[in-house]
């Protein structure tokens, strides 16, 4: 089985501990999901992967980590204050709130999914609803305390932008990358982790001189493309979406979302946006703060243009779940292997007991286990039968499985097994280290 | 010098690029601070030694990253709903909110710090304010749609404890632990990152038989002073602090702290807790859902006893970098020196072209630079003279300078200086992979 339906993957991430709903004891709270002891031990490696992609590889980035509570006037800046809407309309007749474009009709006329009520827009008008989520800091709650959770953690680069260019002696191009928590008040948040209220982002803003962000964005498109097909994305489910003209902010030149198949439909995992000084020149105004940059090689001021790659974790994660889960035939029983890239398993390797009685063999696989912990990230199971244990490392990704079986008790010698091709190797258990180097790096 | 001022701190942090007062320039949002280039790779490099030792090095351990949006029943069960309070007072006279534990004065006649008025706690009451920060999710802003930003990570892990136990087939004893973001509306946040209302906690909840609670208990006090203690925090400037009986909570059997005498005194690291069941009792109650464990070795069911080792992100970042900081007098010049852990400097390793104009050294120098980056974390520089790219390396922890002079392009060898001892070695450029390996692991 290629295609595999959401329903499938929500179950496999309940049960084998990928992500949980989150305070499901409660009954949940719309739409927010906690990563349990697999999902975080992903998720860490899809940043990681991006982190050493995007900074650690690379001579022109800068990486920063910027507060989730920023000034409101960042918000004024970037627009969302003003213009991170969604139009809404209360139903006079069943009592609740809809978004406009969510009802049937056109025009005025608009029909209620709820009670199929008729809403007329005229008499009935729409109420723009902002979908920062607001807090309020210091001890009293008024107007002057109003502070936003941010919507995207962009802004959070662009405010720092001078304290990086002087605190690292930057020159043109540069670029800073962040990782970390962004908040939206979704209507209709849903599929799974994909849309939800409180969601982590991947940003770089990368700055250049003017006449270079045309080029600067088309590699950056090819780049990040490029990112998601080496951690294993099939090349069917990838593809590159070119905004049309009447799609783009009026600030903006270009951009190009990178989107997935997922079983929901095409649906963006990174946004690519060639967005001109709109950022810093709106920040200079409304801060009153010089935020030009001085090119000591042409001798000239000027802002800098920005080129913004804008990618969700959640959505990456749940990309690489997805696109890395197969149903298999093996002998006749019916195998279920999520091969996940190398770099992005939570457990590259499982060490198991054949007989978890026998407490010879239960102390050399723990001594294994601990061994190998020092290169790898490694598990010890011993809570079910061999085969058991196999089908839950196949389930969950884990690249190699270690067994420990009597005769290992005097050769020395284990067996590896290959999550992908099931063969097995007898390894001197001195050489394992050096194995698992070979395999793994 | 040994003992280190929080302005020399602050400063050093601004200007090398660590931590930035957030939102800059729009004057500041009161005690938030965003990580700069540097103190983003030392606060992931604190955080990954803790998650490598806490979760990858054990069998007994899981990990977990929960939502900072939960059920708001969630915080009803946990006491910080009812609980969770400061006294603050309004003085009529200047109108400004207090504190009621900040005036001086004691009973009921308190001076009100700001106009020296007094304040008559009897007729003008203190009113308790939570310390939660609320907002609002979903499109109607009233009572039933409060949610608050969660004020600790711990809760995150109790709600979770069935799933953990069912999908990851875990046995007693055994632990969660998660890193992630808390929110706290602090009246007197202060002393730079120590007390901020945006922070990353690191929290361990471990779950014991009751009769092992205490010894347990005692263990994690040990390992956790000891991990501090192997990142290289002086012995002199860490002290266990063990709580008197009237400082525990109703339900706690025993409380210890893990302190570091800041510039601005001993303070709070991480403290460990013996909370006894609390707080699955509390979650079971309130949500009506069984929390209890099936202990199937003694054939009995009950609520776990829990222990909680819990510490801070950014106080454990901020004491590293306290502690590493050293003033030396080299040749009658002034030396600052970052002699931060060879786990915790951002750079391991900076590689530096003696000339900048030889482009044949510039080219060598940058091939170095990204040889080395497949193993370490490296940067290349060449915006300053080499005697002060020295000082700046010195000055953010990077262990080794790599320099790259004319002679190199002759006999292939560089010329590697240690941070600490500054010794100089001059190392064959095919053997710096080696060099590198045994140095730094």
């Amino acid at each position: 089985m290629s295609d595999v339906g959401m329903d499938t993957i929500v179950s496999l991430c309940k049960r084998r501990g990928f992500v949980f709903p989150s305070s499901e004891i409660y009954g949940g709270i719309g739409s927010t999901w906690d990563y349990g002891p697999l999902g975080v031990e992903l998720k860490r490696n899809v940043k990681q992967a991006w982190w050493n992609s995007v900074v650690h590889q690379r001579e022109d980035m800068e990486g920063l980590d910027a507060a989730i509570l920023m000034h409101p006037l960042t918000w004024k800046a970037s627009g969302h204050i003003d213009g991170f809407t969604d139009a809404l309309v209360d139903c006079r007749s069943c009592k609740k709130r809809y978004r406009v474009d969510h009802l049937a009709g056109e025009g005025d006329h608009r029909k209620c999914p709820q009670c199929k009520a008729e809403i007329d827009l005229k008499t009935n008008p729409p109420r723009l609803f902002n979908l920062m989520l607001k807090t309020y800091l210091g001890p009293i709650e008024d107007e002057s305390a109003i502070t936003y959770l941010r919507p995207e953690t962009a802004q959070g680069i662009f405010v720092n932008f001078s304290n990086i260019v002087n605190s690292r002696h930057r020159k043109l191009p540069f670029g800073v990358a962040q990782i970390g928590k962004s908040f939206r008040n979704e209507i209709t948040p849903g599929n799974f982790t994909f849309r939800t209220r409180e969601f982590e982002q991947m940003e770089i803003e990368y700055f250049v001189r003017p006449e270079d962000a045309e080029n600067s964005y088309k590699r950056w498109v090819e780049e990040r493309f490029q990112w998601y097909q080496a951690l294993g994305i099939k090349n069917d489910k990838l593809r590159l979406r070119v905004h049309a003209k009447d799609e783009l902010a009026h600030y903006a030149s270009g951009c190009t979302d990178i989107e997935y198949n997922f079983p929901f439909g095409w649906s963006e995992l990174e946004g690519i946006a060639n967005r001109g000084d709109f950022d810093l020149r709106q920040h200079a105004k409304i801060s009153g703060k010089d935020l030009t940059y001085f090119d000591q090689a042409i001798n000239k001021r000027y802002l800098p243009h920005v080129v913004e790659p804008s990618g969700g974790v959640d959505r990456a994660a749940l990309a690489f779940l997805v696109d890395a889960y197969r149903e298999e035939e093996v002998k006749g029983a019916k195998r279920v292997v999520l091969g996940l890239n190398k770099q992005l398993s939570p457990y590259k390797i499982a060490v198991l007991p054949l007989l978890k009685k026998n407490s010879d063999i239960v102390e050399l696989a723990k001594k294994i286990s601990s061994g190998l912990k020092k290169y790898f990230v490694v598990k010890y199971d011993d809570t079910a039968s061999i085969g058991k244990l196999y089908r839950r490392q196949d389930e969950i990704g884990t690249l190699f499985c270690v067994t420990v079986d009597v005769q290992s008790l005097e050769d020395k010698m284990v067996t590896v097994r290959d999550r992908d091709t099931m063969h097995q190797d007898r390894v001197n258990i001195d050489k394992l280290d050096e194995y698992f180097q070979n395999k793994l790096s």
